[in-house]
């Protein structure tokens, strides 16, 4: 792993990442690639979704709040991405909660070449096909383990990040633990959604190796985390903090901090 | 009231608050919900509303950036909510600046059982069919009394929860005056937004009281509001510390603060 | 120049500046208006835009996230706006990334008559017929100096503002240079739709004269700027700092801090 070696790539080339995100988290994703270095926009409409993801350097599909237009646009900016070998990653938001969301999910990956699924142990287990409680976005129960990592990155044909106290990071053979984090990731509405926007930067410059990409991308933002954490007083001064840290992240110290 | 008790609850029970509300203040309202303790869940599909709604432990509807296809979607939640016994909370945003939001507002009181509507004395008054004046979706003139909130209760057949220097709420019979807050949060948008999230949270743990739930609400809110602005040096570090103030929010020590 | 009593008018006045506006930044722009003085509505239905716009002080048109209902809309509002001689801003958001956002600009600024265009440099040289370099929604390549303000004005046949390290302004025979401003803007998604949102507010108190509201826009906007990154430690608290800031303009002081 390199993530100092290739977050000082994404500040030098600044990729672009074109985001088809939920309403809810769009300033706040923009706002962490900005941070981190890289080059954020936001488009969906299907007259102009092709263009974009074709010239993008990394496509982030994130279903937090669905309808079918977005859907529809979702598909035809991830076969532009695919055809033009721009690396997407996705962030199945609630997979599991409604049938919406799960068949949503199923479609992107059964029909676009998706290079990380970037979700919580819920949603992954859903599209992997156990068992899963969540309630509305939340993940609620026992922590995953390395095992739904990799048995679900075989099944999806996929690399699979799972976040959570511990991040489970795999390709269906290698298994990556990321233990980097704060507890008050949780307290902030669209940290997971941030951890796929930075997935999407890092694949920017990585995307031969989503399994790298993934694991460096859970490592910023981390690491980022825990800085932030040391200056909050609650979710409201954390989520500053955040965008502060991710833009203050040093590459000669971030590998040396993964933990 | 027991405010202190209700925030325990809703700390110790994380009830899920399915929220269809305008895009200014989705991230907003939603930081709100978890800062408080809830769980914030925003979904609009007409496709996945009903499934979401019926779980869900309050429903809140908020009419902030209407069009046809949300109003829809909000029918079909509510009358999801309203076969499943899940309380509603109507943000009547800006009725009377526009016919639509007018109607829609009237649509939506006609239509579904809802438990409470919460808004600014201009909102309150043309739903009760008054005079009133608004200039975008701001009251302007003087203050509303606790008349205004006892007769719309009793017109609109619900608890009315009307929100300013001084917030009244009544079932149509009892009147709960909360003097609570700061004027700073009248130069952060979706203040009011987030009172109204804020009191679907607590009817997910009161729902039977909505009476009471309202008023333990704008208590919370208020009391987290005079917080924040002791930290504050205007209206960015004032919504930021807003956050932190929810979350800091002292079960023990509420009731006793409420004025 | 009259910033700063333009700007004690906002305060007085508070103009209702209506906003068809893009997702990304809708709470932002939002909250910048209400922190210098004036009042913002947010609203996009075809249903209530023309009511909306016909009793506003000034219209602001953003195309940061487009489809074809809100270009709708936006037409009507213009139209409406236009009749009722409300000035009326566009902010090209993305002009030159994509055909769509380039011939939607071309055709608003056909159909509408709009007082001031407010965008970076590969925005309006886009809109000017000249060749530019853009990816994504941010200009790339070498500074644009006063001549593509003055040319664009003309070709455009309205007031160009053009915001970058310098800004310039024109009406197609004067160009305005506005030094103020500070780096860190550029770190945080939205401070250009800030400024066309804050000329929108100007626009409102200064309707006849839009080069000088778009001017002294400028020059408040990029003063608060400045005295946010004196507080701020990165992109988060900047941004936070920001609001602060234009809630804390002094317009006794402005005019002698424009640079």
């Amino acid at each position: 792993m390199n993530a100092g070696f290739d977050l000082a790539l994404i500040r030098e080339r600044k990729p672009l990442v074109h985001q088809i995100t939920n309403y809810v988290v769009m300033n706040e994703t923009a706002n962490a690639t900005l941070a981190l270095g890289a080059l954020p926009v936001m488009a969906h409409a299907l007259q102009e979704v092709e263009e974009m993801a074709s010239v993008a350097s990394a496509l982030v599909l994130n279903i937090g709040t669905l309808s079918d237009d977005w859907v529809e646009a979702m598909l035809v900016a991830g076969r532009a991405a695919n055809r033009a070998d721009v690396p997407v990653v996705l962030d199945p938001v609630g997979a599991g909660a409604t049938r919406y969301r799960t068949e949503t999910s199923q479609r992107l990956l059964a029909e676009l070449r998706i290079a990380v699924v970037r979700g919580n142990s819920a949603e992954i287990a859903t599209l992997a096909g156990k068992q899963a409680e969540i309630r509305g976005v939340e993940a609620v129960g026992e922590a995953a383990g390395p095992e739904l990592a990799r048995e679900s990155a075989r099944s999806l044909g996929t690399v699979v990040a799972i976040t959570g106290p511990v991040d489970h990071v795999s390709d269906g053979e290698t298994v990556h633990a990321v233990a980097n984090g704060h507890e008050l990731l949780g307290t902030v509405t669209g940290t997971g959604c941030m951890s796929t926007a930075i997935t999407g930067c890092f694949l920017g410059v990585r995307g031969e190796d989503p399994l790298a990409a993934a694991t460096e991308a859970l490592v910023a933002f981390g690491v980022a985390g825990e800085d932030a954490a040391k200056k909050a007083k609650g979710p409201g001064s954390f989520h500053v903090a955040l965008y502060d840290a991710l833009y203050a992240l040093d590459p000669k110290k971030l590998d040396s901090r993964a933990r």
